[in-house]
């Protein structure tokens, strides 16, 4: 049995993540997703929390989740310490799949193979920008799967971005 | 949908855990399992890491899977915020199931039903005397679920336990 | 008896604060003042540590000092452990004093109640301006409560924000 | 003005701080009180918090409230750091008042002058026993103000310190 | 015997240090020299790890090692805790060398004699400066000792440093 | 050239250490002390701080200095981590050396060869001896180089083992 490591933040979980990850599982027989920089919520690049990312992943591959283990990791001060806390606390794997340069870097340095995946759509399909339209009243809806949509309705995720850029729009003004 | 979040360190998991996390299932659609204390390895209580305690949960109950969510969960000095972080980083739950006074006193305070559970066994069914039995090289296999045995014992998991229970005997001797 | 919490860094305290607390002390039996960001000093944003920054409100609020209760609290990277800090190592109280919209999310989302506060002259008595004017030589003596500017210029805070300017503008620069 | 700090875990606030403290206030103009191992709460040693040990002072001090500063400290496992965060984040003070032997060499060291206390009736008047009374169902209500006993009755803390005594007895017998 | 301290990043460790610390080696017996920041690499700022930065230092001033204490001390949020912990874990020191203005309040205030040093053609020998030149593929092997080129060439340092900064470029247009 | 890696606590640096350091040095170029344990001071098992550990070790083998490397690093709460850390922030060596059974496991699951030393007298070379002879007032000054016993009596050392002993004497006790 093989098993891959896909790590991202999901700020929020989007078609892209989804393809990637349906990608992958044509090559392993499971896939660990590793919700990365668990530890933040409630800002700019990082409005969900690590449990709300966990359930928009867990909506949107409900059907795959027995190939699916979901996980999520602090980030650190160091590199070094991130990756071989990842090691210690997840379930092992065999290979890391990422097109972040520093991810392989950091994964190869510690005796890990790293594979590309291909990024569909990767211009409009990134975490970013999705924040980026939600913030601006504009249209985000079908770059994330279904479920992702009602849950970040249901839970008024568009309101809370809206907020805290407005918030963090002041402090940068030095109003507040 | 309900959910129900089931709290234990799991060195290792034995049948006791099996049969209470099929008896919540039996009450609730979804068990999240929360693998506490998830920092430690290799000490004489616990062993196992978190990485490893999982891969045990997910052999020993592979069947029920995708009625499972398997998290991790590090020790905090203070409490409260050991029971703040499993609410911000887990997606939410309805229900604690615990035998565990404090885990009971500590989730009630932060306004959680807290529901007893039936450990089956429990003199015989407890990660305490399991260890005991393995660093003895006393028989602790048919306490474990088939998957669990295979595991540690394909982990070389029994002369781990009898070596750190060595180590920390010198300790207590001042011999080290 | 009912107590409100009043949240602050007070880089330094000044004339806002002063009046923002008077008006919750017509509204409340008893404010708990939580100094934030407690760890640091000697940083642009704050120059002054908490230790000192207690020191300015005693001086300053002497009169009213059996109606306060003052502590301090750590910025924490999770926003959801920053507020049950605050809950779990300060006295109890009813509600939450804020115009900071993070602020008032994070609360409400904890169940407390968060009450809006009129900021007397915001444009001029914010903390970010009134060091600006510190660092570039210009009077700001008139914004804070005149035990606050004594305060400050015993412990030379005036130099110590413009070296501190200094250090990280060559930061900046690349030239350190 | 002279200040002196006096610290202590406060478990609970009993009649031999608040003799010591008095005592304190014959000699210093003003005590600041540190609420000591403030990370701590429902443990053996620490069951209250550090937000009911600054209630407990409080209550049981209200009449010397303007002479007081009440804040609290955690725990480092550095005892230099320990040492340093106090005078980072506390307001000035002049001397340490403590019969406690390391306290009185780290502050030493740290270029403080340590003052001794006479401690009250110091074989009944401690922490550790009234803890063990409480524990026990017997008469511990003298021994601490008045205020304090309504106060530990108020928030059920009796029941409290019963039920964390039997979670960590089972834990030795090795049960849990 | 007198001992001075000399605090850097050292990223990389260039002629102007070297120069430095000889300097300071014709006022002082030893000169410990304090590897800061040692929790980071793989940064644009930080690429080195400090088992690297050591490294370079033992090479570049192998024939002075008798003289020298080479030692790292990592990064916190605390500036007072920071220093604290370098007079903790290190040996004692006599003067602390350095023209950083805020090291020299952080050291004065704590009781330290800070002396400056001449930075040798400081526009050229900064850290900042051969960071940007390696990036951009311009000459900057003059700029460090013989020995930290050999070095960082061994260890791809220059790749390193080119593949970090585009990942930074990226996260700037979010396009990650 | 070769490096071989020797942790230890040195509490204090005692003739055992010294020997097992010189025996490896007829084996590798060069020896890499790790003080493990940093952050401890001014306790029953780690009496010293790392400072004074590292001022030991120098003195009692100033002649082989410059074929040493002596570093520090704080234990963690997770053994893996505790290996990383000094991978990441030491320079590279080829071998471990130690007998604790601990340390051998760890490391050799992280890759790396672990070679015994032949520890010299054992049963009075030893930390734990060495600390509760100074406590009692009996003859341990053999036991240590002789830089190292003018150090510790230059220090105060003996009265500070002495007075720590009596305070945690006492805690048990519960009589503070």
């Amino acid at each position: 049995m093989s098993r891959g490591l896909f790590i991202g933040r999901f700020q929020p979980f989007h078609k892209g993540h989804l393809k990637a990850i349906n990608d992958i599982l044509k090559i392993e027989d499971e896939v660990i997703i590793c919700v990365a920089a668990s530890q933040y919520s409630y800002t700019i690049s990082n409005p969900f929390s690590s449990g709300e990312r966990i359930e928009m992943i867990l909506r949107a591959m409900n059907e795959s989740r027995n190939k699916l283990i979901i996980l999520s990791s602090p980030n650190y001060e160091s590199n070094s310490l991130w990756v071989e806390n990842i090691i210690e606390t997840f379930p092992k794997f065999d290979r890391v799949y990422s097109n972040n340069k520093l991810v392989k870097i950091l994964w190869e340095k510690r005796g890990y193979e790293v594979s590309n995946i291909d990024f569909y759509k990767k211009e409009e399909l990134n975490g970013t920008l999705i924040r980026k339209l939600i913030s601006q009243g504009e249209d985000w809806e079908a770059l994330v799967p279904i479920e992702v949509k009602k849950y970040i309705k249901g839970i008024k995720g568009e309101k809370r971005i809206k907020d805290i850029l407005k918030i963090e729009e002041k402090l940068r003004d030095g109003t507040v």
